[in-house]
């Protein structure tokens, strides 16, 4: 094993250049096991094994710094930085992280998580060191897909005009999470394939960039005049029109090729972009074949690749049924996402109905504003977007969709706890977030049925703004209660006869109500509060839930009626406590003269970022597990 | 007048061509007058007079929609739809606003005024009609400052990709609302700029424009057709490798030229760009010569354009020079603006610290990214963007600086009541939006010496990320207990004997505190529950006030000791009052045994977007003027 002497990239130079593919050869099987058994980013890793091997023998990480966008390509960066050993453990708790983690290792120069942000970062960085007369290179590595978010276009604008030599990595596998989307992704295979880079435009470009560039200030003179030596030989190209030196593309499989341009672009003092075309899923044939579906996946068999699954139906296949079923039903129904038509379950509905499909690529901001477009024209858009990511649309959401009262429908999946992504990806921050907007109405389902109602509601019957958050997860057992109508501002009411039938033998006696608590729950939280009511019933505590089912609006006197009946409520909440919809509503409780009486106890997330686990961790971690709920009630209920 | 007998475009269309430089010229008199009383956008709006006249003769609103980027220029298109005789109420409470609105008027699509959204916004409404088999056209009017936005880009890709027949106007006046900055405004310079529209390429272009698209289908051929002629004589452009036709640079002030072109892009059956170049202030020699003094400007004299001013410091003033002194005692200071450098005060250091002075052009969330790797490379960046305009670096703050604990120092001018601009524009969601981030710190100030210290504190003390917030007025005058120390999580008690000696005289006999209102106003507030406080005074109810200078983190324990001296407690926050601090600070109240006695009221914006006016009219409005807080505070002392 090569991978044995390696732990630091010092150690990777060592290597003799014609061990390099074994130790690719490695690199993958190791990331293959590991992430067969643990789940992850298949694809994205093993499209970059040489593409990394070839940065950290070309650059002297962590003096230089090598920033990854992103980051869940991270993989191979993590294995040649001196975290080969602690592999195994990536994604579990109290392991490694999917991600680059500051925390972890001096090479990891950013958090990353969330798309576009790199050549930001990375321009920051580097403006920083050189006011500080540091003179370490950096380099950022950015997806094509990542490319269709608007921030990466703010930051190459902002960097082709400091002029600095910012060196961005455009790693272009045609992919962004689904097949990639939009024109800059066409514009970018137009570069690959257009000409062969072996061809003659590749022998005129060599030639070209042979020319020197001398020192920083007549270096501007000699771009302009090798961009115009190049203008007579090539068409178009974006990034030279943003001021950035272009090479490429290469073949991102050859590390030879790599190096030796990635030396070169070190001593341009301009702000560089090198095009390297990689295979996603490289090495793995069932990822070669369907990188879709090896983006980001659950643990699978290494031999056949076949994916595990949940045993029921999970929300997002739920979502995916009812919105087809919707919209065969009603030809207004138009539906939108952001490079998440798997990951949301819109994939079924964007093969039935074509027409009505818009994946626009990495770019939420837009994904929210054109539904507002297309809400103004008539018809009625739903949008899929994961919780974490609709961060990046909460000024579009106030302006374009409330301010205007639009009747969109925004369906946020991985509300909530997030297993094995880490602290980036949780769900937790969407009710604070939106609860302040006016005219918006914020749903939280709790299962099959109850999504498929509010869904009804949303579409057919909400003249405003709606959105509705489930969480990744299988849909628990349906039961009776979630059959009642939705009505804004209220949630479902479930006494322990109805989940609990052969237990419960509550409510006979006229001071029966005096040992009575309330579980108040969002409605992704559900299972776990029905877990907790069910132990509670079966100790002999009388423990009904209310769902809440609408965040917002709220209609407090039925609340007030319901709680009033009550010794005690304990709330629960799969989101941030602070400025959530449970902080709100336990204040209500005491402000009340009808309730004041009443002894309560909030469960929620604490005022921190959460560490990385499946559900039940995250959950256990955050005190919102089925035991917390327990014994807060417990606690409440004085036994 | 010929304005008199417009009363919608079909009137226009029926002006003979030789009277419109009158028309243009009687529009413009009409706009200094009205701005130069009421305030406004003057530059913007004298620079599209003639293009809203070709818009408007050209299409047919409202079948045929015109979508105004931010919409600050839509002055002349709101003269031109029937709104001439409303004019003189532009900006005021209960008048037209400076922006387009829906219920104002069919010819006015969306309410805008963020930047950016237009395309999105346009493209959305465009697939609908699309779908529903409408074949009117949609046009969009955007500047070369608004295009520096990512969502601008996002939008551009996904048109280029779905290549509808979208109509895209950029107005290149080479200013957003500062000069310009980015490669993109570099880039459509050279465009416009380096060849003229009246050379050769000119002549090459019509003619190669000549050639018809015969139908949609085939149209896709043609166009690849005339993009390879083109491309033989051009050299590179943005907008044709996104895949729209690009036609211009047009001379944005000759209407006759304009038509043209607009009546020809009616009929390509793709998305088309049409560059016009316009003079901002065009027609006001004050405004042509300082652009960025007239872009969004308060009352001034029409006769030598004197502005009007505040007569005491401003707090964006006090900011400009404290964060110049600090900067010249701290080289580690670097100063990043999103095209608000003489909005947030920033232009005083853009001049002295010309190095560490970061503007990146409309471009909110690249610049708080870019902060965040301006300090992990040791430097201390300080951002200063518009309260309303943070809501789009959410995201941004979220995951790039808290949840890497960053030391970056952001500032937000125009936080809470935002005179005149109305909806779009008021500061009021920030304190709810962050108050759920880990790690976050947030500060609103009260004065002068108030935001001097926690400058000071942000800057040397804090290891993390902190937010800073103060409003558009002028500061009030200093009380000494503003000096206090900053200590995280404390705010600022004033004692009637602080602020009314003359007339205060509690606090002696032993039974007094039963008389007592304590007033816990947000900073930016201060200024008008100061004088409520002097009022209670006057009328003999006791009233102290605690400014609360820290939003997050808070000292519980310190604030109780405080709050359990009086009998009852007004909140008053310049925010939504839905996940605000006082929200959650009144079920703290109510929570603690130590202070569970006390009676309470809360005054803060509800749930409702807030309608235009002055300052004094938006609180007045919201319930938050200083006879509003009397009066909670009599109501709760029942007097």
């Amino acid at each position: 094993m090569i991978l044995n002497d390696i732990h630091s990239p010092e150690d990777l130079k060592l290597i003799p250049k014609k061990l390099l593919p074994s130790l690719a050869k490695e690199i993958r099987s190791k990331i293959i096991e590991v992430v067969g058994h643990n789940g992850g980013h298949l694809a994205s890793n093993l499209g970059v094994v040489e593409l990394s091997i070839a940065l950290h023998r070309s650059f002297s990480s962590p003096q230089d710094a090598i920033i990854w966008d992103v980051s869940h390509q991270c993989y191979p960066h993590k294995i040649l930085t001196g975290r080969y050993d602690l592999f195994s453990s990536i994604r579990m708790k109290d392991g490694i992280s999917g991600f680059t983690k500051i925390k972890e290792s001096p090479h990891d120069y950013f958090d990353a998580g969330h798309a576009s942000s790199s050549i930001s970062s990375a321009l920051g960085l580097l403006s920083a060191w050189e006011l500080e007369g540091r003179k370490d290179k950096v380099v950022v590595v950015i997806g094509d897909g990542a490319l269709t978010g608007g921030m990466a276009f703010e930051g190459l604008s902002h960097a082709g005009q400091l002029a600095k030599n910012l060196i961005v990595v455009v790693n272009d596998n045609q992919m962004s999470i689904d097949k990639n989307v939009g024109s800059i992704s066409r514009y970018l295979s137009s570069l690959a394939f257009s000409d062969s880079y072996h061809g003659f435009r590749y022998k005129v470009d060599r030639l070209i960039d042979k020319i020197p560039y001398f020192n920083r200030w007549l270096g501007k003179l000699v771009f302009r005049l090798k961009r115009g030596i190049k203008g007579l030989f090539f068409t178009n190209n974006l990034f030279i029109d943003f001021g950035f030196e272009y090479t490429g593309p290469l073949n991102g499989h050859s590390i030879d090729e790599m190096e030796r341009v990635f030396n070169r672009a070190k001593k341009i003092p301009r702000p560089v972009v090198i095009h390297v075309v990689t295979k996603k899923g490289k090495g793995y044939s069932p990822a070669e074949n369907n990188p879709s579906v090896f983006h980001g996946v659950g643990p699978f068999n290494i031999s056949d690749g076949i994916v595990e699954k949940f045993d029921n139906l999970s929300f997002t296949e739920n979502f995916s049924n009812k919105i087809v079923e919707m919209a065969q039903a009603d030809s207004r129904i138009v539906a939108i996402t952001a490079a998440m038509s798997k990951g949301t379950g819109l994939d079924a509905f964007s093969r039935k109905f074509k027409d009505r499909f818009f994946d626009v690529g990495i770019a939420e901001e837009h994904a929210v504003t054109f539904a507002g477009g297309i809400a103004a024209g008539g018809l009625i858009p739903v949008v899929a977007i994961y919780s974490t990511f609709i961060q990046r649309s909460v000024d579009q959401i106030i302006e374009d969709i409330a301010l205007q009262n639009r009747h969109v429908v925004i369906v946020l999946d991985r509300a909530g706890a997030v297993p094995s992504d880490g602290e980036t990806h949780q769900g937790i921050f969407d009710i604070a977030l939106f609860r302040s907007v006016p005219n918006l109405s914020i749903i939280s389902v709790a299962g099959k049925k109850d999504m498929d109602l509010c869904l009804d509601w949303a579409v057919n019957k909400s003249q405003g703004p709606v959105v509705i958050r489930w969480p990744k997860m299988a849909c628990p057992s349906e039961l009776e209660p979630f059959s009642v109508p939705v009505e804004p501002g209220k949630g479902v009411l479930l006494q322990a006869t109805d989940f609990a039938p052969s237990i419960s033998s509550f409510g006979q006696g006229e001071d029966s109500w005096r040992k009575k608590v309330l579980l108040v729950c969002t409605g992704s939280i559900f299972s776990e509060t029905l877990r907790a009511a069910r132990a509670l019933v079966l100790d002999g505590i009388d423990a009904d839930i209310y769902s809440l089912r609408f965040i917002k609006p709220f209609d407090e006197k039925y609340f007030a009626g319901i709680a009033k009946l009550y010794c005690g409520i304990v709330f629960i909440e799969d989101g941030v406590k602070m400025g959530g919809i449970s902080e709100w509503l336990e204040s209500f409780v005491h402000g009340s003269t009808e309730t004041s009486f009443l002894k309560t106890a909030l469960l929620a997330f604490p005022d921190r970022f959460v560490a990385n686990g499946n559900r039940e961790q995250i959950l256990e971690e955050a005190g919102l597990s089925s035991e917390k709920i327990v014994n807060a009630a417990k606690e409440l209920m004085r036994i």
